[in-house]
């Protein structure tokens, strides 16, 4: 935990926050904090600073918190067909640690209907995945996450209210056009799909095609889908200067 | 799986070679294969090419093969820290699939030291998780994997046999200079170092520094130690163009 994530209704008008539990377990046992020691400390989509321990129990650690610095909004969204629960479970925390502005996730004819069911797309389950992400990458934004079982509807009526001006990317193994280069000419933000395992099928590849997605590709290695989401992500932040 | 390998023994003189158990049920199930058909192939640090169906039993399918191109060697190679078991079990196969030449695993201040205990450095575990990620990516170089528990004397005394003409980077969380900038510049291979959750002690550091290692980074985010890896091989192998 390189930052510690408060909920904004934590702090109180005083500029004060009293944590328990895990943040105060972290705090107390791995940072071993001390009176008028200070750490870094942020908002949930709001403001980082830090805050300074004013007093330490057996079982809390209270703070006061002083806030400067707003990160940076992550420019770059992921559009995803689901990946199996085991996987998608790991990829929350990396997701939100590599920086996402939405996490989109979508039906396609590859992915096995059973899934949309699993535990690991509830918010009890992936809200703290998330924060996991940003307290390590020293983020405050939460991505957003929306969960689509019909892409059709998804790519024609959905998508342009969550990411209408946005470069629109797929990602193609047999791209021959390096998404670096893509990436580069964004304007504004960039949206990136990966496909399921086994690829989307040729009716999702052209209604991708129709609604402005370019292909594009990071060379002739194909790779599981949520190793290319993390790939994907580290290339496309760097090519636009913001990772 | 994208291409089937096999061990340079399994195939015959006549350049035949007869699969069971795992890959022949893949071939029959998933790939639902027919006689005459044929499927991508390889031999393990060997050549790639095609396997033509000759004889399906019930529990066996022999290939006829006809070898083609010798895959490029992956220029880069990795220096890592030794995650914990449960993250190093979920790298092999994904460092295999983005396309490593060697995996030096080191000891380093911040590594607990019962790690170097875990099954999972064994190549009975490691090996197939790598053939695994090599089978994803099309690739047949098994990564070499070396194993070090002291890291002074690995830099000092092993480094260079084994990563010589090497351009050395350390992966350096407030690193100022983007790693794109400086593995561009690379003539031969690339060498990246990547440590532990915590960061190198100074001491490790500066034996880095004092043995050629360059620091760069890849933006503010600071990222766990798997998650690192993934985003630093995906954007070295873009810098040198072999990815």
């Amino acid at each position: 935990v390189n930052l510690i994530l408060v909920e904004p209704s934590e702090v109180t008008s005083e500029s004060d926050v009293t944590l328990t539990g895990d943040r105060a377990r972290h705090l107390r046992q791995i940072l071993k904090v001390t009176p008028a020691q200070t750490v870094r400390l942020g908002i949930i989509d709001g403001a980082c600073g830090t805050g300074l321990v004013t007093h330490l129990s057996a079982d809390s650690v209270t703070l006061r918190c002083t806030f400067a610095e707003l990160p940076l909004h992550p420019p770059v969204d992921l559009l995803l067909a689901l990946p199996r629960p085991k996987v998608m479970r790991r990829l929350w925390a990396q997701l939100a640690a590599l920086g996402v502005g939405r996490i989109i996730l979508t039906n396609a004819e590859r992915v096995a209907r059973n899934y949309f069911d699993a535990h690991v797309l509830t918010p009890e389950c992936y809200r703290p995945l998330l924060i996991e992400g940003l307290q390590q990458a020293r983020d405050t934004h939460l991505p957003l996450v929306s969960i689509h079982r019909q892409f059709r509807i998804l790519v024609e009526d959905e998508l342009d209210a969550m990411a209408g001006e946005a470069t629109r990317i797929v990602a193609d193994p047999c791209g021959a056009v390096p998404i670096r280069d893509v990436a580069a000419r964004a304007r504004s933000r960039v949206l990136i799909a990966v496909g399921p395992e086994g690829g989307w099928n040729p009716f999702e590849l052209s209604l991708l095609d129709a609604h402005g997605f370019q292909r594009a590709g990071m060379g002739p290695r194909t790779l599981r889908s949520d190793t290319a989401c993390i790939a994907l992500l580290a290339l496309v932040h760097d090519a636009i200067g913001s990772g």
